[in-house]
């Protein structure tokens, strides 16, 4: 195994150009081995294997800074990394990040998860670089779908006119979204089928031989810049029109030809973008041809493919088939998603509702701004969106729904605690953010049955703006629906009262048996509503009581537990033991829900400790 | 005058062709007339005078829907559609708002305020339209400098690909940024020097005469774009790539010429864009000379141009001359703009170090992640903004600084009420999403002494993300540097505790003074540090107090209000009259600063009176 003899980028540039294909195939069996086993990112890093290689055969990773986009393609880049035997443990709690962490090595530049950004940071390193008179290269791997996000444009734009050297890398897959989606897609594809590359191709070798040496590389640069480009590719490209030199398109799975156009990206000056042509799935039969299935994928039998437990019902499923079922009552309603239509459990209403379902591709703030044009115009448009990726859409939130109190309905996937993907990924602001824009109602199920209520409420009960927030996965035990009142009594007591949403509700009710048991009368309070919160309601619960303990896996400021505490203030409700129970200020990392909720206190065994400590005082 | 005959739309429609160009010089002189006396965007709406007639002689305002795109330049609009007789009230409280209000007119389809959303908003408009089978247009009117927002891109891009038929109308003064900020200017600037225009006009003028039919369109419209377009202009442009009809450009003075395009895009189908190329401060020849001046202007004689009162120094003018003389002592001190040289006083900085400035456009997003890069390698990068337009960087801040720890400093300009511009520009929540944000350092001076020193804080002596955040305008009467402290006591008193942070110091020691006077004697604490707060120190001056007060200029929920008062319930401290005193969940609208404070009860006298209520239940 060569693979084996890998324990940081100088192995891989120790080897024979012979052996990098063997180096490949091991790669792949190594991502086919280790993912099936944990689940993870197995399409997008089968396609970026040779890429990958031929990276840390050209740059030197240490000191070079290679900036990931979204990030979820790094698994190769990992395992070349001196990480190789981390990967038992990927994705879980203290373990190997399923994202590039500069905590975990120096060849992880920088950190990602969310898409777009990338191009940004990169320039930003490649002007410090220039301000700092140091020559290392700076790079951004970017995924064509996140080239729909407006973020990367500016970024593109920005260093299309500063002129700074940096390299683009377009990793270009053609399928990481919808083809409709957008303009530059669609640019993008008319590049892949220009016969032009084979020309160059052909026209390189004669010039330079296989390995052209640098110095020929830098005589003939310039000219190369000049006119021989634009002999090539007689239609200038969007990038050149940005101010880049443009290279490619490149068969993403030819090892020395990216290995010769990185060094040739390398030598040039200015603004590079590198279009590499790869195919996701690339090596594995059943990724091939179903690349979506296998993009984020649990644990499954490598041999046919299919997942080892069979996926259930979701919060996510729940909404996409009650949102299509309302949407064949009423004419208005509208489903518009960023990218995320599987994720989001939309494909049904697209099935039935195509011309009314919207993939603006990752395009969170589009998304808003375009809904609020259509509520104004008397549609109801539900965005179904992630938590953690609605923060992009902050301001439309607040600036083009907010203040024209328009009925937009947001569908917030994965609230709170996300497990395996980490920090980048959890939904533990949109409780901040959502309820302190005025106008905002938010909603917060804790079974299907109430997403279901509630969902109808939020399309036809409830004016102005309405977040529905619930979380990644399935139901658990609790399965009523109380959605008729905006918080309501669970279990009565009188000495404590445990305040939560959503799915925590099974974490304060086990928790207030478990209080029982030790003799602590324990009250359980639901809210459905977390803004407005039904102020009055909630402090006839909290009168009196000796412990108020309000449970979240949000963080602390901002957050409900924060404003009803106020509130008791404001009230002159003195609680002898007020408890905001909550990430406080620390990101969690990846894990399972069930983990990260015991590390931070916030399962049933959190709340029993924190109740009995704060009582023990006085008993 | 034909002005004073335009009560509505339907009277522009009425006129006779040879009545335009009088009607366009009567609008410039009542710009000039009442801009000069009350002050606002002058420069972009001398601009768009030729084409905001044209438009209503095309188009129905009432039902086609005309969203612009920022707004400032809508005064010409306004005035067309029947508001002239407010303009002595522009931008005053209860008075006419500067930018498109729907609940001013039904010509006004949808607020504006920020940039780069308007394409995103008509797309939503033209996809409702189009789903209820009506009919009417929907346009977007543009600015060239919005176009280098992220947020425009998203649309554009998706516009295209919809097919939708809506017009984008793009108004090109080539100026609204730094022409070194972005690729697209500079794509623009390109289409503007080539004579296809002319060419095209001469073409167009032999093939259907100066007025062309509409079935002549008709007949046409097929042909033209498919070949005739093409053979006009060579070279496809950007927006023919993203899936437009591109026209233009047209001179954006020549009215006959802008009213054939605009009923030429009205009867085209799908996507249309129409480069309109125009001169800001058009017709008044000192805004000519210097547009930016004249841009967003305080009142000024309209004979010399000159301004009635000389502008002082200001927050933004301290910060920019400290953070230039700190760039002089360390040279890993940048400095950040998104097209906001002057409003944020970086100009003198820019002089100084024109290396380490950096001007991004329109594109709050991409200013926050390169700086995140920047910071990353070592250096110290320093982003200007206003608070309203830092909301579009919430997730980049989040993601790309606060998850990293990253040293990057903000300078929050214009938080809290600002005054004239109204609901979209206030700074009100940038106390909680930046407070909301784990990690963050945010800092409050009242005085220009206090913003230096916070300044030499931020860069030199905090680590991780800093914030500094100063009002809009200059220092009052309080200029003392008590920054030595989180929090600090101004004021000795035990009866009531008045707490807040900024210039609002200013109106609780009035009002402290004021209650003395009534017998209450009161203490006054001077936050210099909203995050993370000094809890410890804070509940120290509350202890046993009657009354607690918090005055803040922004909403309630988040606040650092309801945070301290959390914090008093669970630290066990029962005040009686716990007071918040903020905005609640109001949008302020248009007016000074101190008529806001005082309708939201912000001011000594709105202290005061809620301090004396809350006590006189128990005297």
């Amino acid at each position: 195994m060569i693979l084996d003899s890998i324990h940081s980028p100088e192995d891989i540039r120790a080897l024979d150009q012979n052996q990098l294909p063997q180096l490949c195939k091991e790669l792949r069996q190594f991502l086919l081995e280790n993912v099936s086993k944990t689940g993870g990112h197995f399409s997008s890093n089968l396609g970026v294997v040779e890429l990958t290689v031929a990276i840390h055969r050209v740059f030197d990773t240490a000191h070079d800074r290679l900036v990931f986009d979204v990030g979820h393609q790094a698994y190769v880049h990992k395992a070349l990394t001196g990480r190789q035997a981390l990967f038992s443990t990927l994705r879980q709690l203290d373990g190997l990040s399923g994202f590039p962490k500069p905590h975990e090595s120096v060849h992880d530049a920088f950190i990602a998860g969310h898409a777009s950004n990338s191009v940004s940071v990169a320039l930003g390193m490649a002007r410090a670089r220039t301000l700092q008179h140091q020559d290392y290269q700076v790079m951004a791997l970017i995924g064509d779908g996140a080239l729909t996000g407006g973020l990367a444009y500016e970024g593109l734009n920005n260093v299309g006119a500063s002129g700074e050297h940096m390299i683009v890398l377009l990793n270009d897959n053609g399928m990481s979204i919808d083809p409709n989606v957008g303009a530059l897609p669609n640019h993008l594809s008319k590049l892949r089928s220009k016969p032009a590359y084979y020309h160059f191709k052909k026209w390189y070798r004669g010039l330079f031989g296989e390995s052209p040496s640098q110095s020929a590389i830098y005589r003939f640069n310039h000219r190369l810049k000049t006119s021989l480009k634009k002999t090539l590719w007689p239609g200038s490209t969007l990038f050149e029109d940005m101010g880049f030199t443009y290279l490619g398109p490149i068969d993403g799975h030819d090892l020395p030809r990216l290995c010769d156009m990185l060094t040739w990206a390398k030598e040039l000056t200015g603004p590079v973008v590198v279009h590499v042509h790869t195919q996701k799935g690339k090596g594995y039969a059943f990724a091939e041809r179903d690349p979506g299935k296998f993009h984020g994928i649990a644990p499954f039998d490598p041999e046919t493919g299919l997942l080892k437990k069979a996926p259930g019902e979701t919060f996510s499923s729940v909404f996409g088939k009650t949102l299509s079922d309302c949407a064949g009552e009423d004419s208005r309603i509208c489903a518009i998603t960023a990218a995320m239509e599987e994720g989001t459990g939309l494909t049904v209403f697209e099935q039935a509702h195509p011309e009314r379902f919207f993939d603006v591709g990752i395009a969170e703030g589009h998304g808003v701004s375009m809904a609020a044009g259509m509520a104004k115009q008397g549609m109801i448009p539900v965005f179904a969106v992630y938590s953690t990726f609605l923060q992009r859409s902050y301001d439309m939130l607040v600036h083009d729904v907010a203040l024209q109190k328009l009925h937009v309905v947001l569908g917030v996937d994965r609230a709170g605690l996300v497990g395996a993907d980490g920090e980048t990924h959890h939904g533990c602001l949109d409780v901040s953010y959502l309820t302190s824009i005025p106008g905002f109602t938010v909603l917060c199920p804790a079974s299907f049955a109430e997403l279901r209520t509630m969902l109808h409420q939020a399309l036809f009960e409830i004016d102005g703006p309405v977040a529905i927030r619930y979380p990644r996965g399935g139901e658990g035990v609790f399965n009523a629906d109380t959605s008729t009142q905006a918080a309501v009594r669970l279990k009565d007591g009188r000495q404590a009262v445990l305040i939560t949403y959503g799915t925590l509700v099974e974490q304060a009710l086990s928790a207030a048996e478990e209080l029982e048991r030790s003799g602590i009368s324990t009250r359980v309070v639901k809210l459905n509503r977390i803004a407005p919160l039904d102020t009055a309601a909630i402090l006839r619960e909290t009168e009196r009581a000796k412990t108020v303990l309000i449970l979240e896996d949000c963080f602390e400021n901002g957050s409900v537990g924060q404003q009803l505490a106020a509130a008791m203030e404001e009230a002159g409700q003195c609680c002898p033991h007020m408890i905001l129970q909550n990430l406080k200020d620390h990101f969690a990392p990846e894990g399972t829900v069930d983990q990260l909720r015991h590390r931070f206190g916030l399962d049933a065994d959190g709340v029993v400790k924190t109740v009995k400590e704060a009582m023990s005082c006085e008993q």
